[in-house]
C-alpha cells in the first residue's frame, strides 16, 4: 500500500510514523508514506496556500490551486483509489471503514486546516470524506496519522500475531473482555479465580460473557448494528 | 493547565506537541505538558511493563506495579481533576466532552498498549475512559494527541481569534457551512455569488441554510440531539 499525505505541517507527522507499529511497516516494506508539503505547490509570495473566505468570517480558507496542483501531480505518476479529505464533517472513521481501506492499494490523504478548504475542492478532487470524530481540531494531521494507524495495522504481516487484530474490540461488535497480568494479586486486589484454573473453555465462555456485558452496560448500540 | 502523558513511546508524541497549535499554546504558557515513560517506573530487568495475560490467550498486557507507581508519584506532587485511560470500549470524545475537559486544572492521561492495560488498573486508578472513536489502533498514544490538540485548542488565548472555535462545527450541532476563497473562479469553477456581493444579512442567512441542510443530509443524527 501506499499513502501520500498532503499537509502543510510535515514536521507534526514525523514521530508518529518514525515509532512502533507504523515504522516496523514501513522497514518491512508492507506500507509507502509520502508527505507532500502543500507550500511546495504554490507560485504565490510566503508560499501562501491560504486566503480569507468570501462574505467575510473569522478564519483562514485553504486555497484550490495548490492543492488541484498537488493531486494532479501525484495522479500522473499512478492511479489512487481514493483522494481522501480529514475534516471533521466527513463520514465518521469506524472499524469497518479501516478493515476496507486496509484492502486498498494507493491512497491520497489531504489535511485540512483553518476553517478548512475551499468547497470546490471537495466537490472536484475528493472521493472521500473521513471525520475520526465528532470534535473540532487545529488540523487535519492527527486524523490523518490515526486513519493510518487504523489500516496499516490490519496489513498482514504488520501485527506479529495476527490474530491479535482479530480478537480487538469492535472487529465483532463487541467490547473486549477485561484482561490480567501478573501478579495474582496486588495489594488486596485479586484476579478472577476463573482466569487461574486453566479451564479454557470455562475461560472461553467466561470472556464471552463479560464482551457481552461491558457492551450491553457501555455501548449498547453496538448490539443493535445489523 | 497541566497533562501528564503516561506512555511506553514518548518518542511518538514528540512531534505533534513541537508544531502549530500545540507548540505555540506551551510556548505561551497556557498548557504545560509533561510525557512519563512508564519504563522508568518497573523493578524488572529489561525494564518490563507488560506480560502474558491470565487464562491465555493473544496479545500482552500492560502491568498494574508500573502504572500505580507512576500515578501515586504525580498524585503525591498535585491533585489532578482526572485520570483518564485511552481505550477503544471507553466514552468516545465529542465535542461537549472537549469543552468541559478544557475547563479543568491538572488531568493524567494513560496510553493504553498491547492488549490494554489490566483490568485493576481501570478498576481503582482511571477516573475516566475515553475513546476517540469506533476503531482500534496500535496504542492509546495517538488518542491522547487527538484529546489535547481537541481541549487545548479551546483555552482562551491559544487560537488568534477566539470567534473562530466558537463557529466550528458541532458547537451549535451543526455542521460548518461551505467555505470559499480567491480565485472567485478557478477552471470554471465558480463561487456561490450570494457570497461576492457583500449582502452580510443575506449572506449570513445563506450560511444558516447550508449549514443546516447539510447537517439534514449527512448528519441527521446531530439535529435530534436535546
Amino acid at each position: 500500500m501506499r499513502i501520500d499525505i498532503i499537509t502543510v505541517l510535515p514536521e507534526l507527522l514525523k514521530s508518529p510514523f518514525e515509532a512502533s507499529i507504523l515504522k516496523r511497516s514501513i522497514e518491512k516494506g508492507l506500507v509507502e508514506v509520502h508527505f507532500h508539503n502543500l507550500r511546495d505547490y504554490t507560485d504565490k509570495s510566503y508560499n501562501q496556500i491560504d486566503d480569507y473566505q468570501f462574505g467575510g468570517g473569522a478564519g483562514m480558507v485553504m486555497m484550490i490551486e495548490p492543492i488541484d496542483k498537488c493531486i494532479t501531480e501525484l495522479k500522473s505518476q499512478r492511479s489512487y483509489d481514493e483522494v481522501i479529505y480529514m475534516t471533521p464533517d466527513g463520514s465518521t472513521l469506524n472499524q469497518r471503514m479501516a478493515n476496507s481501506l486496509s484492502l486498498v492499494e494507493n491512497i491520497i490523504i489531504l489535511c485540512g486546516h483553518y476553517k478548512g478548504v475551499d468547497q470546490r475542492v471537495r466537490d472536484t478532487l475528493i472521493t472521500k470524506e473521513i471525520s475520526i470524530g465528532d470534535y473540532v481540531l487545529s488540523g487535519g494531521e492527527l486524523g490523518a496519522a490515526v486513519l493510518c494507524d487504523a489500516i496499516i495495522r490490519l496489513i498482514p504481516g504488520v501485527l506479529n500475531n495476527e490474530t491479535s487484530a482479530l480478537t480487538d474490540t469492535f472487529q465483532d461488535d463487541l467490547l473486549a473482555p477485561p484482561v490480567y497480568t501478573r501478579p495474582a494479586e496486588y495489594k488486596g486486589l485479586k484476579v478472577p479465580e476463573v482466569l487461574l484454573n486453566g479451564n479454557f473453555p470455562k475461560i472461553e465462555k467466561w470472556r464471552e460473557d463479560q464482551a457481552y456485558e461491558r457492551t450491553k452496560k457501555l455501548r449498547p448500540d453496538l448490539l443493535d448494528n445489523d
